[in-house]
């Protein structure tokens, strides 16, 4: 029987978002389900959950046209199918996950694994924004900040199969955030989506200024969003600091691989130029000058919510 | 003819040093001339030297056993085979010097170009401590801060092929020292010969500690090394404070490129343990937790002055 069909699977902070997709880039089947139910010990139940997903999404094709599973889940590792020590998922936590062996044995499928920013870094040179670019970095700023790194058409996997965390470069030096990973000042801390809201929240703090997010109970990256759309300052003034931020590290990070373009994924990048402006105007300042004006910053081309199952999926062929 | 030698040469900012090498690296010829008497007008001149040293260098065995001419530069582009702005070198400044054309169309030799610390960096795979490392980088502490950076076995280039400028990402965010680069907070600006003698001259100015170092004239980075074998406790102090900030960027990389090992190699280097030691300790305190205590931090296994050399012959093969 021909195998017309990989699984894609997208595991993210918040949910885990799977697809049956065809050689085209079509999907056949999809399902969504959320990460809440999943705790420090429920490791084999979302593990058994994935399996038994699976069989139901591939129901009518049938798991024998199935030519693998491609799966991008934070530090999932691409030599070994494992994702190790996952601070934002409660179940992988501390742990070393066999991610690929539980399923591939369960199923009998072939199983690939690698983390989430490098599976949308795959979709983005097959479908989105870098088709045709051998050397990018995609950046994707969610729950955390992850990274894709291709050089020479390749992704960068390392020694051991975890290079590509920018997020846990250092962004501020003195007195930087506490981040989950056990540094402090991660580029994580201020520029994923907590990041943002704990930038606003320090803003509103800190001065008297009106503000529409002052009303709110809850603040999420996307009411900051809104805010700053609608003309709010302070707003304004959280994705200004944010971009400013990333912009520095962005310098820092062209001059290691010299990228053509540097691409911009999940949530926080829907601010758009809201967030992109600043951010190129410090990367612009802060980048050696050979560089000055050369390198791109884009947003994905990518619809945001199939762009890491694509890329999973893509693995998989 | 059969092609059994190379011509490597090694342009720093000192000095060019230049040898004939056979295929198992011995030297059958070497030269090596000062920088101090090309400036700003002189780079035809210098150009013309070095094509006139190859074929004294080359005159015994004749040019016509010569498989081509390896170079290593600072900011030498390994596709276009230019100098482009290097800010050490008075005739190269502002400039795009076109070293592989200029040479290549004189003697009619195959000429390849790369900067010089990429030259180390094939010079350690083939010959130093990176033999049989797939994924490492090599930082190179001399009159200025270069890297190689390998990846599954290949030097990175990048877009433009000027990857690895690590001697020019952000190790200090405010009030940095300036750098020739034109930016401030380089890592250059600390971990260099030069950024070792200011910072031993800031800390001779900022206390009233006895020190050798205050009856020099001239401090030089051979100066610092050999009070703070001495015990000079200001000497010892600039290596500390050279180390940490060298080992939070260290964290930085492997974050990036997730290496089995940086190699460090140059001047500031030989200081040994009394630079690694803090080197090791902040980047050990600062890297990501699953790279804790995993990657290695040596020193070059080659040579000092033949590694650039021996890279940049060994490119030519």
């Amino acid at each position: 029987m021909t195998k017309d069909y990989v699984v894609g699977i997208d595991i993210g902070g918040q949910s885990v978002k799977m697809g049956v997709i065809d050689r085209r880039a079509n999907f056949v089947a999809r399902k969504s389900f959320s990460m809440a139910g999943y705790g420090a010990d429920d490791t084999v139940r979302f593990l058994d959950d994935v399996c038994k997903y699976i069989v139901e999404l591939t129901a009518n094709v049938g798991l024998d046209s199935i030519q693998g599973v491609g799966i991008g889940a934070p530090d999932g590792n691409y030599y070994d199918g494992t994702i190790v020590d996952a601070v934002n998922l409660p179940w992988a936590k501390g742990k070393i996950v066999p991610l690929r062996d539980h399923i591939s044995g369960k199923l009998g499928l072939n199983v690939t694994v690698t983390n989430d920013a490098n599976a949308a870094a795959i979709g983005e040179m097959t479908y989105g924004n870098a088709i045709g670019m051998k050397n990018f970095i995609e950046i994707t700023l969610g729950t955390g900040v992850g990274s894709g790194i291709v050089v020479d058409g390749k992704l960068v996997y390392g020694h051991d199969g975890f290079a590509g965390e920018l997020g846990h470069t250092t962004a501020v030096r003195y007195n930087g955030r506490k981040c989950g990973c056990g540094k402090t000042g991660c580029l994580e801390t201020y520029a994923s989506s907590g990041g943002v809201c704990q930038t606003a929240r320090e803003m509103l703090e800190a001065s008297n200024e009106p503000s529409v997010l002052r009303q709110l109970e809850t603040i999420t990256s996307k009411c900051v969003f809104e805010a700053a759309v609608a003309g709010d300052k302070i707003a304004i003034n959280v994705f200004e600091y944010t971009g400013r931020i990333l912009g520095e590290k962005f310098a820092d990070f062209i001059a290691f691989s010299a990228p053509e373009a540097i691409i911009i994924f999940g949530g926080v990048s829907n601010a758009g130029d809201l967030l992109l402006n600043p951010t190129k105007k410090a990367m612009e300042e802060n980048v050696v000058g050979l560089w000055k004006g050369k390198v791109k910053v884009l947003r994905s081309g990518l619809p945001e919510s199939d762009a890491a199952i694509l890329g999973a999926g893509a693995l998989a062929w």
